[in-house]
């Protein structure tokens, strides 16, 4: 690879959801790119395929679709589950790099920005030194959680714990105790866990649940009104605002 | 205030730096709003109209400079520096709604995410009940600087800790010790102070130095390869990415 090769391979952050959050960058390459490269469930759409619909229709000679071998069904701490993953993104990696051989171009879409708790980090690590890849930065998920939620998350000094709901109970205890802001990413089923932590690090009366955040079906809720049996879905957060000097 | 108003004042987020970078909304209200805000130092202009350029030209009549009466030359968690900020902001904010209340529409640009360490916060918080705010979410600058460093910042279960450079020296060891990922903001003249931070807690050697990230001017630098009397400006931050699962 020489540094005159041209991109052909784009990381590309598409933001919380709203269109209208995408910048532009993403919209001239989301609009330009030959081929869509998307992750999905088995048989179902892919969420970042999804928030791509308001700018490009389905056209299904473009679309790539990378079907997870699994998702939720083994735990990520397991041995199986890297058993599972790690061929099936060595075989995406060499079905992109043999796209692109072929002189076309493939944006791989992203929820939020690429390189926070991204799919396509993996993807990256394999093909980072053998074919050029812009990555294209974007609003997070959490940015606009605490935008629509009219929350600040950090004033001052704040200090921000971002952390994934999937850790240990424990973990997650240890990780949020006297913290000034937080946010908890990869909420669905670890929701109970989660509140049970924000109960004991003091964190959950001004905690707020953000679900599908600037999209159409968003929901936001304050944690304390949340219902004890609420079915968290996978595009779901939590924020806890900071309480830091305001002059 | 009712629900029909339409509205007339806006928390802009114009992103890192590049104007590709900002979101298409940022573009449109940047584009059409009748007057610009923007903080500054006395006499200097601010950074996020300088991020503006780009798209906006000079038209003096569209302007309005809030120039501090004090930034770094009183600690922010001295008296004094309340005492001063605070008759600046509550003059801002009379001002701003005397714009809006002629029909004006204003933007207030801001550097990054509006409500991710932003000085719009103080003004969203004095007129948030008084006039109806959009708030424009954006890319960080740390996602900026993490996307042009090529340093995915958080893998699998990986822990996010966001401290302000500003903290005392313990108070930073403290939050920063045991993290997975880290992001040190507000650097400037705290980079001694903050380099030692580092090394006690282990995260030296993997830290970065990014200075304007995505701006013309761009300096990235492994953290342990910069000169030790290296003087860091306002603009600037440390990345520390995270070394967590990757299948
Ligand atoms: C694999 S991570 C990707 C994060 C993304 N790269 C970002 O920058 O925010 C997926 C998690 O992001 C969060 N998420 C993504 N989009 C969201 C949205 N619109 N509203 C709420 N949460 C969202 C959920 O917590 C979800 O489990
Ligand atoms: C008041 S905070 C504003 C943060 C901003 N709202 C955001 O979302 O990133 C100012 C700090 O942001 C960081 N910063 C802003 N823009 C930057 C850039 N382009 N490159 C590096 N650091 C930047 C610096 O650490 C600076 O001291």
């Amino acid at each position: 690879m020489t540094t005159q090769d041209p991109i052909r391979l784009f990381g590309l952050g598409l933001g919380p959801g709203n269109p209208d959050y995408m910048t532009v960058r993403a919209r001239k390459v989301l609009e330009s790119a030959d081929r869509l490269v998307h992750f999905c469930k088995r048989g179902r759409r892919g969420n970042a395929r999804t928030i791509a619909d308001a700018i490009v229709g389905q056209n299904p000679e473009r679309e790539i679709a990378l079907a997870y071998p699994v998702t939720t069904e083994i735990p990520a701490d397991h041995p199986d589950y890297a058993a599972a993953l790690n061929p099936f993104y060595e075989e995406a990696a060499v079905r992109l790099l043999a796209e692109v051989e072929t002189g076309r171009t493939l944006a791989v879409l992203c929820e939020g920005d690429p390189f926070f708790y991204g799919s396509f980090m993996h993807l990256w690590w394999r093909l980072k030194d053998r074919v050029p890849i812009e990555v294209v930065p974007a609003v997070t998920a959490m940015s606009g959680a605490w935008t629509r939620a009219g929350a600040p998350i950090t004033w001052g000094d704040d200090v921000l714990t971002v952390v994934p709901g999937t850790l240990p109970e424990a973990e997650l205890t240890r990780r949020l105790s006297g913290t000034d802001a937080a946010v908890v990413m990869k909420l669905g089923s670890h929701l109970p866990k989660v509140r049970a932590v924000l109960k004991s690090t003091g964190l959950f009366e001004r905690a707020i649940y953000v679900e599908r955040a600037t999209m159409a079906e968003e929901k936001i809720v304050p944690l304390p009104d949340l219902p004890e049996d609420f079915d968290a879905p996978y595009f779901s957060l939590i924020i806890v605002p900071g309480q830091g000097r305001r002059v």
